[in-house]
């Protein structure tokens, strides 16, 4: 086992990571830019160094000050968290130079999931169902006409150098084709100057729900079941869970046989997930390959009884897994606590925190790295704390996380605190009745 | 379902009650005295009454106010929590008459178990191994032996008037009986000036493991797996875990059984604890029930996964029970945090605590009402929070419970936390290799 794991990471996921390395008896590092001095992560870990100035570029995404962290103080592995270098191959490939093992998968895993289009192409060889499009721009209506019924109704047509909705058309029927590919080429001609345009698979109100996987050195892979990850602004997550409401036990047999057929594919190692858009009769359409540990982990650790960080470390460090999967016992739910005026766009809200209680009890976790007096600092990511309820049915463990976001004092700046209470009292996410689309719709009052 | 309970307590007890009506969607009235103004339970009540001046016969001990605040606030039931009127039937009466539900059993269940020769009647009828001993004083060294014999050796001769040790001693065998009764008789009369002495089986190496248990209205009775709770100081407990790690299927099996017909015997009605002493064979003897919720349920909580407050309050409304019986799924260890020096003989350390930082992360829970500013008043029970660890193993919960404990900051009051510190780290303690005498030994670094 690892005696020293440097971790090359700030905030809540730091001090996490901490946490696992302390009840395994490794000695950490923590490295942390000038503005993190006073960060919680520098005082837990056994160690710290101080590795450039706040902008993330300087620091935390500096690889040769990260590297001279780990040589002075004699880390014999680095933990990059997620964000900043987690998906780096070539810091992956740097650590591995420097004889430092990079917890996570091998660089070429990395590359190989990273690019999107290599990442498509690999998932259709092993059998993993995509998104069904056009292979390239469209010739001609005719062509568009094969093709939609091929993959089947609705389909979209996109603009090749789109974005914002411009020159994109939802296409129910045959009848409709030939109207659509017209207007969505003029369009994109007139947006954009490029009247190009492919076609691709409608999913229909979307969910995006995730499997956990796990795979080792020695070729075992397993599931670990889903994360329902719809709820999202702007492609943001804010709230995950698991089991999924719209999950069933057919459902999650399929996906679960996808999402390992998806690591097998590439022989992944360490801890991932496969992202997944799945649609209102129940298809499902690989999006990509998350090949770190995510925000959201928590959630499957509280409803398998599971330290996924652990596992992570231990596989890095050559123990084989036991490959067996792992079903939700419990139903846990994550609110992700940003440090942003959700009354004015969700706009950062930087600064001191002046007053903290935080929520505890039966059925809550709490995950965060702030504390009475703390500056959260403009220049990183705006989340200050995760809190996860956990209990036996859906219903009460929203009723756990009301109960929990109600007892949650945080004074000095903004968070998303009331816009986490309001969701959890709106009907349709009671109900489960929700898409990724859910948000746009949602009216903060 | 009720719509209002008062909650006739204070401190992190009021707090839990609080949280699980807040999730039943029940309405709670916290009452309080004048030094718990600024208490964590009056803050987050629906609603608060003041009833009266700090001493505790004053105002929680107070039946006029507390039956007066009840009746002002139109609640429909109350919640005792533990300690104070908890056990009290007379108050348990005097709800019924209000018309007022008590959330516990019945006055005459109180009173059948409050009363400890009643108590052990009701269990040696009831076919629930009691400790052996003889029935009244002995009248000579024959119809000593006699008894010896019939229950076994070793056994242990006590003073009737006795107490600190003074005329007791353990015999180990036949040949010791007649020095060891004249001793006794001598060391009496010298003592006490009273020479009676009675004589019980002498448990050896003794564990505290008790089992929980529920009941409701309709003679159903199920259990749910066992607390070890011998890690005390002068019959105070420090530690409660879950499973006990002296332990086996069998143990289990029977103890269960025990301690449901316990429960049947009085047709007990709420939660409830069965409090039995063990000895190195593995023998076990009911020493009594507390008809109450316990300080160290949580514990339970954890490793089957369940709210215990949640299911009394659904059996005092009249909802059956499943009857199906619980085991451990997990490992759960709680450390008492209280306001007290261990480094000055636990003496206890009222006052303000001026920095406060709580653990948090997977498998730590933390019931407390303290916050960044609160003042402990010296009035009450010293205990501040309770730390909960839960793990899939005993080793991990006590790594976690480590880990947590070496991030709980509290400042401006001295508290157990060094001392639950250094006895995690302890061998014997991790080896599960203790019994209730084992803090007399303990020394404190």
């Amino acid at each position: 086992m690892f005696k020293k794991i440097l971790i090359a990471n700030r905030g809540e996921i730091a001090l996490r990571i901490i946490r696992t390395c302390r009840e395994m008896g490794i000695q950490t590092v923590a490295i942390y830019s000038t503005a993190d001095k006073d960060s919680l992560h520098v005082r837990f870990a056994d160690e710290a160094v101080c590795i450039g100035k706040p902008q993330s570029a300087d620091s935390y995404l500096n690889i040769p000050h990260i590297m001279a962290a780990a040589e002075i103080t004699n880390a014999d592995a680095i933990h990059p968290g997620y964000g900043f270098l987690a998906e780096n191959a070539g810091f992956a490939e740097i650590c591995a130079q420097y004889n430092i093992k990079f917890i996570g998968p091998t660089p070429q895993m990395i590359r190989s999931m990273g690019d999107k289009i290599t990442a498509k192409e690999t998932m259709i060889a092993a059998g993993v169902p995509c998104i069904p499009g056009s292979e390239g721009l469209l010739e001609s209506i005719e062509q568009a006409r094969v093709l939609a019924k091929e993959m089947g109704y609705p389909v979209i047509l996109k603009a090749t150098a789109g974005g914002g909705g411009k020159g994109m058309r939802v296409v129910w029927s045959d009848g409709e084709i030939e109207k659509a590919y017209n207007t969505a080429k003029q369009e994109a001609a007139a947006s954009f100057k490029n009247d190009g345009i492919y076609m691709e698979k409608f999913v229909e109100e979307p969910r995006h729900i995730e499997i956990q996987v796990a795979g080792d050195q020695y070729g075992t892979v397993c599931h670990m079941s889903e994360r329902d990850c719809s709820i999202q602004r702007r492609h943001q997550k804010l709230v995950e869970e698991s089991p999924s409401p719209f999950m069933t036990p057919e459902l999650r047999q399929k996906m679960g046989e996808a999402a390992i057929k998806a690591a097998a594919a590439i022989n992944y190692e360490s801890v991932g997930t496969i992202e997944f858009l799945v649609d209102k009769h129940r298809n499902f359409y690989f999006m990509e390959m998350n090949t770190r540990i995510q925000v959201e982990h928590g959630v499957t650790e509280e409803v398998i009884n599971f330290d996924l960080i652990k596992e992570q470390i231990k596989i890095a460090a050559g123990i084989p897994i036991s490959g067996k999967n792992y079903e939700p016992q419990m139903h846990a739910i994550e609110c992700r606590i940003n440090a942003e005026d959700p009354y004015n766009d969700f706009r950062p809200s930087p600064g001191t925190i002046t007053v903290l209680h935080t929520p505890g009890g039966h059925g809550i976790r709490v995950d965060s790295h702030i504390y009475a007096g703390y500056t959260i600092p403009p220049f990183y990511d705006s989340m200050i704390a995760k809190v996860i309820a956990v209990a036996q049915t859906r219903e009460e463990a929203i009723n756990t996380m009301e109960r929990a976001l109600s007892e949650y004092v945080i004074e000095g700046v903004k968070t998303t605190i009331p816009f986490h209470l309001q969701l959890m009292r709106n009907e349709d996410f009671r109900a489960g009745n929700f898409t990724t689309k859910f948000i746009e719709t949602f009216e903060l009052k």
